[in-house]
């Protein structure tokens, strides 16, 4: 298994997301994570489309700075990926789950529905600065569930937590979706196969 | 996390695919697996979605037989799954790869084209013998691939062994899929939220 990339850059990925991780662990792609700690909610935009554009930009220049400023780092040139995605339902933002409530709440909104995987993904690259941000978009299907169903969904497993959506499309929350439109990765929280095609421009192959 | 189905019965997996036990495993679904050892060539049937379903029939009567076979087994029901997963080009069937050239050759007709993932399901009750089947289907649509893109993918990943279609959603192949219309499980061998509602007929709750 080819563990290093043709190209000897490093990729960054600016996120905590352990589903974002996953995918670049699945895809064989070695990243460094360095979260960003950015506050989404410093970010005013009504249009949900710019918004995670937006944030994802705010995140890759965090992480660029934190990068720049590690003596050990400093003109080492990096690529950042940051991403931003959000769940719209019938045009209306949906929050993350701070609880199991509030998880209840949104999936008894998303049962029996079609609901949008929204993500804004910037690439920054750490010494010249260029930049590339663009937006990828999944319909998802989820079947009609009872009360029950949701019920024991939430008391089986903690995927819920800290996930657009409060479910996760590859583990147990595959059980009640049997339709996606678009790509399956940005429903985790970025579209890689769109990414690979992007970091082109950059002259990184993966 | 309950490991245990609220309901006593077993349910069996009549497959070696190392994708479908994921799946079950990642909704968190105790199975147990069972290899069917079906011959599939033994099968003549022209249409495409005639021939999954009764492969599959086949897979999991042939299940069935070694589980009631089994003296420490006789007389404990148990629910046998079974899925046969083919790839649809232009309506044409394509094989599995037997080895590397073979996986080149069809991710070269895959590149750039949309395929039709195709998987006929069996559900049967051990000792009444009530049967379900069901069909799902799923449009992939794979980014343009150059030659080398899939040597470097061949020669990087052993994922296209034993699989249709010579890829994985799930794991490398991620980097070249940006669209999919239809179950995302399906296209990894069985697509778990139909399998759930069709469970519910046999009063299996997942």
């Amino acid at each position: 298994m080819e563990k290093v990339l043709p190209n000897s850059i490093k990729l960054i990925l600016a996120s905590k997301s352990r589903d974002r991780k996953k995918l670049f662990e699945r895809a064989q792609i070695p990243i460094e994570i360095i979260p960003s700690d950015f506050d989404e909610k410093s970010i005013h935009e009504s249009n949900p489309k710019e918004l995670v554009k937006k944030i994802a930009i705010a995140k890759a220049k965090k992480v660029i700075k934190k990068w720049n400023d590690d003596m050990g780092n400093r003109n080492i040139p990096a690529i950042i990926i940051a991403a931003d995605t959000m769940v719209l339902l019938n045009g209306n933002l949906i929050g993350k789950a701070q609880n199991k409530e509030q998880a209840f709440q949104i999936l008894t909104q998303l049962s029996g529905k079609k609901h949008e995987l929204l993500t804004g993904i910037a690439i920054i690259h750490s010494i010249n600065k260029q930049i590339r941000t663009f937006l990828d978009i999944s319909i998802v299907q989820f079947q009609t569930l009872t009360s029950s169903e949701i019920q024991r969904y939430l008391d089986s497993s903690d995927e819920y937590i800290g996930r657009a959506g409060a479910y996760s499309l590859y583990d147990r929350a595959s059980l009640f979706i049997d339709f996606v439109k678009g790509s399956p990765t940005n429903v985790l929280g970025l579209p890689m196969a769109k990414l690979r095609k992007e970091l082109q421009n950059f002259n990184v192959i993966i």
